[in-house]
């Protein structure tokens, strides 16, 4: 926990089981609260082999196990069928990265019976709607930078307090079409995100290979979108 | 090398830049001929990336270097201009699993010029077309299975005795439509030549997690196959 406050959870996604294994060995030994999971990655697999894979993880695991679905990275877009194994399996949740919507619905409702069973978006964007539907909350990139934000457009979602709601997305649109949008690549989130925290002195700019950082005129982009949020996004 | 022969090549493809590093350290020091590298698989990279990529890791190899497209499973269909950057880096070649035989066909023409850049098809199917169009050899599965099959297509394909290609390919058709199809997940190629190894009595079945080896009715059929295939294949 963060100040008694705020979870940590770890991912531990490998293409090796024993690698996973003594990753959430290590994230258990350093005081995380949970784990995070999205099915190995290299050879695609299918939903029974992920089914049968967490059958054999799950009971192996130090800590509590997230669900992660991110098909843009994995290959494989977890079947409701795989959640619900995952579930019985004791599994405390899912967080979507899929990006499609219907889907998130499609679990709330499959899920609604077991509110333990925390539904969480991955896509910020989507935190009113993950929760005005019975879902749980959202993990978004955007809140390392902004916390103040993403806390006030849950309270907003919580408490269906739509003008807010629009009000408060339109800045978060604001990060898509600013920070989130420098260069071309795919991982412009992941770069972004890092060079903006850079920006505002919380943490240095690295990022693992095959990423490199952002420099020059991508670099000098994000610094300058930070200077013009300061006082507008918290 | 294998008797003085066959050149030992490992592959160190890994989402983590220092894992890559650590094996092919392992695979020198073990007496490997080469190293085979595919692009980092998790996040989503753009082919500027894998260029940057290849940049910082082909000066650190301890061995040759051979380029491995496959991106059914890396997400990344490597641009011709990648390769031409890969070799001017010091690759020695690519071995191409794309299934695209017009990708590969334009490979053996870009690299005409270079005939020390080897061309090598990772669809066994595909030997005589890319012996015969200039390029330079397969890495096939099923030569683990039956090495003479393949050794004779090669031969059939080098003397342009398109009779015999034929003859033979149609063996190799028949590992495709036998154990190579025994299940219904992508993996069953790999699970297949495993299970069948163990069936002619080579190697054990094992495969790692997530796959599991094949087991009752499938296991029966692949062993049937290797039966019936006496004689046959080699």
């Amino acid at each position: 926990m963060v100040n008694h406050r705020i979870p940590i959870m770890v991912g531990i996604t490998d293409t090796s089981f024993e690698g996973s294994l003594e990753i959430a060995e290590y994230s258990h030994a350093s005081g995380a609260d949970a784990v995070v999971v999205a099915p190995p990655y290299y050879i695609p697999i299918s939903q029974a082999e992920m089914m049968d894979y967490l059958e054999i993880l799950i009971p192996r695991l130090p800590l509590p196990m997230l669900l992660y679905n991110i098909p843009s990275y994995t290959k494989l877009h977890l079947s409701v069928k795989t959640v619900k194994t995952a579930e019985e399996l004791g599994a405390i949740g899912i967080k979507d990265s899929s990006g499609d919507m219907l889907y998130l619905f499609t679990l709330i409702d499959e899920f609604k019976n077991s509110p333990e069973f925390s539904i969480i978006t991955g896509t910020e964007l989507f935190m009113p709607e993950t929760i005005m539907q019975g879902g749980h909350g959202a993990i978004g990139g955007g809140a390392n930078l902004y916390p103040r934000l993403f806390v006030d457009l849950y309270e907003a979602s919580v408490a269906r307090d739509f003008e807010k709601i629009t009000f408060l997305r339109d800045k978060v649109m604001m990060l898509y079409n600013t920070i989130y949008s420098v260069g071309k690549t795919s991982s412009r989130y992941t770069k972004g995100i890092n060079c903006a925290l850079s920006a505002m002195g919380i943490c240095n700019d690295y990022v693992a290979l095959p990423l490199r950082r952002f420099e020059g005129e991508d670099k000098q982009k994000i610094e300058q979108y930070i200077l013009e949020f300061n006082g507008i996004m918290n």
